[in-house]
């Protein structure tokens, strides 16, 4: 049996990636966001990046079902190479599109969820003739918890718009990179991109940061679908006290 | 005391049935899926069959609670005969239909589930004139999660309809063997069958494919739910990209 | 310091009913019925009486908080007589209430809650003209949890309909006693009461059983209150299969 | 490296301040009141106050954590002191409102949540022609454990109409300060106060009262949202039986 580069996913650090990446599913799990082995999150320090793997249950995943992979070797992006691979498990299909908010925005963590409020949000929007391609609310506090935008300081303020792109869902995965990337490119500020009928994908530039963006999202979109049950509009017009 | 075979049920492995049966109840009610002792689950390991008992709180289930028999000698289905039966307990109601998926299927597991998401669904469909007796949706990524069917190579896709077959409730649950039996030979690929105002019958080739698969349907209720109220439909015409 | 019978409520043994109370209580917390310190849990054993104190956080209850009468020695309902009472505690005013159940149906469990479905299941039917005073729900396979009544053998069957007296509430819940007992006599073969806009109490000739349909009834409620929203009624003419 | 008082916050003891806001804020996030770092809490004993800092992941909290300050030695409210300050945090934007509810109601705990409820309720007022600036509701049992009002004696009726002023939002949660002041004023009987598109601010004398004040207001605002959707009024002129 050839060396598997274990010593990667083995640490009594709580906070090392591969110690926290089952930590962070245990919770989405509990959250609704990895249900039935869908989702998932990925972890990048410095050059190494932490994958989940694909159809592991969620909530009991161990550090020995992580996978390695050095950023700088990923030439071919068809032929990932990986610097440890689980053995008995398959790479999540996710993983080109963790690799996107790692290059493209240099994000330390990336997280994928099915929540069905994300779901939802995607299929109202779509019903919509105009703006369907975008999430947009203001004027609620948790706003606050979402940064300016990539290599800009500070938060969102109250009164700000947070916008949040849609893509449409591709039947695999690992074709929605390039819409995702657009993505990027056309709302260069966003943290997160919603996929049409399928989920989310949000980072941030650390754990904590791509964490607090997940859960504040999340709780939005729940808070929108409440809202629309109740008539309530996502936009309002309330000027900012002067 | 005569001998109860109670090796067959004591084991240190967290993955022997009789520790995961106990484990995936607990865990399933936290999930309102086995509220009030309703529901429960069975596994298949070669011959041998592990059934959850009738009656007992199911997040409080133990390995000395659970029946185990032969599939191989069961010749009366009106007679069953255990290998194990645990003290001052009744055998399941549902063990003909766990045995109808581990007969007819093969299955390695099979669960029941109360939940009110697929309860609901049952209710919508039978005030419908046509097409009440099959759940049916599309578009969704969470259909990845299903096989595409008995014998049958790979996971459905983004684009296809997943179809679950509602079949009446009856005053006996054993009753109910029948048309659960005849369901499956109706729709060959399913991996499950809705009961009208009862709850799900879903299954897999292994506990981890049945857990998935009933994670999933539940998912897909509640989305369909909660669709229903937003006036949503569940079907769509979106054309594969080509 | 006098002798306050702490033996009664210390034991090694976690179905002792000051262990059992303390480890409901948390399980009731987590589900919604005892928010704020409302509702509550009562075990009798033989004649002893064991009851949730007034106030205490019931997710936090410790054995020590629990109260503990005579049921024999109770002569004038308004003078308690307290085998054990904890410092620095009040009795609960369920207390006669619970009471009316271990007195006259020998119930060995009473539990109350103020589950939010169960108060809306008492304004939904506020509003109706007529039948206001009982919930019915029938062909559900969850009403099978439900025994067919007092000193009545065996249980509900799929097709038969559950009913559920509504009580008016009083600004003093020891004044309800004379209320619920009232409904008793009326539906003789009931094991719950609603109490309109306050919640619920149910019991059983067990801990088990009323702890069964106390989650049995709060999944009714629930799944009624669904049907509302979306327009389903909650009694149906399914008749039984011939 | 200076000595930081660390021993304030340094304790065997689970009811100590250190201790319990961590405690707090673990279950405040399994309720949804503390999401993507959103709200807090604070205790004061005595003249000290203790604050759980900002940005941290409640559910993640430690006593380290926790800020010290004295009551009495805050002149500026500009500049404020701290006995102890935890290394690499910030303190919280919501001091100053905890130090209204110590100051102008000798508050022993004060919370903070996101509540979505909350937030739907002042938008569910804010889109009414009148009274959108107090939340109202009677005639519901868990009305009574909130307390009748400061320096006064019991608790509110079961007929009693239960009033939580609400405030608008503002960009800069300290700016709340002076209209939470006002709020105090205008409704001095009040153990919350409502922020626009925000959340609560709920206190009490003690950290049991403030937690079930908090709970119940949670309860109440989930139930009232429910009973707009099913077009229940909340509040009704039911007389008390006399």
């Amino acid at each position: 049996m050839e060396d598997n580069n274990d010593h990667l996913v083995r640490s009594s650090d709580d906070q090392h990636p591969a110690n926290l990446i089952p930590e962070l599913c245990r919770k989405f799990w509990t959250l609704g966001w990895v249900t039935g082995t869908g989702g998932g999150a990925s972890i990048r320090k410095d050059d190494l990046v932490y994958l989940a793997p694909s159809g592991v249950q969620k909530e009991l995943m161990r550090p020995e079902n992580i996978y390695v992979l050095e950023m700088s070797k990923q030439i071919d992006p068809k032929k990932r190479i990986y610097l440890r691979s689980p053995q008995n498990l398959k790479p999540s299909q996710c993983t080109p599109l963790f690799m996107a908010a790692f290059k493209k925005r240099n994000a330390g963590c990336c997280i994928h969820t099915h929540s069905q409020w994300a779901v939802l949000i995607t299929l109202l929007l779509e019903r919509r003739t105009e703006n369907c391609k975008v999430f947009e609310i203001n004027n609620i506090e948790q706003i606050k918890a979402f940064g300016r935008g990539w290599q800009k300081q500070g938060a969102l303020g109250y009164h700000d718009t947070l916008r949040v792109p849609v893509i449409e869902n591709t039947p695999f995965e690992e074709d929605l990179t390039e819409y995702l990337e657009s993505a990027m490119d056309d709302f260069p500020d966003t943290y997160a991109v919603l996929v049409r009928r399928h989920g989310l994908y949000v980072w941030g530039e650390t754990v904590n940061k791509a964490k607090q963006q997940a859960e504040s999202l999340d709780y939005l979109f729940q808070l929108a679908v409440e809202m629309e049950k109740l008539n309530l509009p996502w936009l309002s017009d309330i000027c900012p006290v002067t």
